[in-house]
């Protein structure tokens, strides 16, 4: 374990055997811990995933990044956290910092790095199974194939617009947070006759997932926040789950 | 480990610690490894990363999926192999097939289970860390943040329809095999002047590691095939390296 270095650890989609044997010697090494929440107490899914292989006495912080729009609100809070990580790396101590999933997908982690820059500290990323890979391996689908392409997008409260572009121009789309907008996606899938070539996994892994392709459940029930949808213009292809 | 079972098992980009704790179990269990080759004695990438996970008395058997696009030679060939493992299962032994990356993601083990329904098996995917997570990893970069969306489209010979459409719609875009055709590649990052917003890595993680971002290299060398683009319009946003 080397003094003076960032690491950036995946902790893959849920379950703890799905976390790499890189992953596992890092966390089971470094001194301190670094687990992000959305705000203060709100606790670290991450923690959870990562927690059996985490050496016992290590130092395990909370820090928190909220999730606002407000510039200044973030450059401040985050700029204390990426002071707060450079103290502890320049008093010798080795720090890893957990991410949910792949650290170079929609994490927290990578904004961080850029608050970093200026304190010259190495950074070592180590990437985790996204999401979205797990969803498609407990479903024993494909993602894509052959010559197919496909998409990620992140659904917006209210904004269609990168659905739309998704699903005019890829075989197969992944769509993340779909809980945001349930409405527009149904709606979007519908239009295109597509209520039929999806398939949405809320908590993928864990004994609450639950496994739906019935279009009228994702128009009137509560989807869960930790959900994803791949959409499959060509067919589901699904081999028995 | 259960009897009567087929694991489709991804074994990540090339580092064997970047294999799954999960992965390696099945790997250390199982009777039989199946080693998909491209042609016959062409070798396995997958078996040198997985190997050292490989209990020592497991029996390793490679088959041959040609990569071809006659329909004929390809359902002959892949029935022929799907019967192989069926036959294996039913006479008792556990069988895990191992694929470079994650399975869900261009792999030959998916085309395979569309062969194997027919033997009423029972089969488990264990996703891997694909080459793009691993790529973006290593490079300390993020492949998509906030509100973006990122598309994955594989490159073929003289075919730029699918790289106008990524590059027409989405800010972040992951060329896999650019190798089919760096000019096409070159010529569409020119033309609408991103020229410095791609970076190109080839045989990642191993020692004959390249990292390229020079436009120049792309048009006049040659590139190999384990390589990857990601394309970032928004800027590159590169840690350190």
């Amino acid at each position: 374990m080397r003094k003076g270095v960032f690491y950036g650890v995946g902790v893959g989609p849920g379950d703890p055997e799905l976390i790499t044997i890189k992953a596992r010697k890092i966390l089971n090494e470094v001194d301190v811990i670094i687990c992000p929440e959305k705000r203060e107490s709100a606790g670290s899914f991450a923690y959870k995933i990562a927690k059996e292989h985490i050496k016992s006495n290590a130092e395990i912080i909370y820090l928190t990044f909220p999730m606002v729009y407000d510039e200044n609100e973030l450059q401040n809070k985050w700029g204390e956290n990426a002071s707060i990580i450079a103290k502890m790396i320049s008093n010798g101590k080795t720090v890893a910092f957990i991410t949910l999933g792949d650290p170079t997908i929609y994490s927290t982690y990578m904004y961080l790095l850029h608050y970093l820059k200026k304190y010259d500290i190495e950074v070592k990323t180590i990437p985790g199974i996204t999401s979205f890979c797990s969803v498609s391996s407990s479903l024993n689908m494909p993602i894509a194939e052959w010559e197919e392409g496909f998409s990620v997008v992140p659904l917006r409260k209210g904004d269609n617009d990168k659905l739309k572009r998704a699903l005019d121009n890829f075989e197969n789309v992944i769509v993340m947070k779909p809980a945001n907008d349930c409405k527009i996606l149904a709606s979007e899938l519908l239009k295109r006759g597509l209520e039929n070539n999806f398939v949405l996994i809320s908590k993928c892994g864990t004994e609450e997932e639950r496994i739906i392709t019935d279009i009228n459940v994702i128009i009137n029930e509560k989807i869960p926040y930790l959900s994803t949808i791949i959409i499959k213009k060509n067919g589901l292809k699904i081999y028995k789950y």
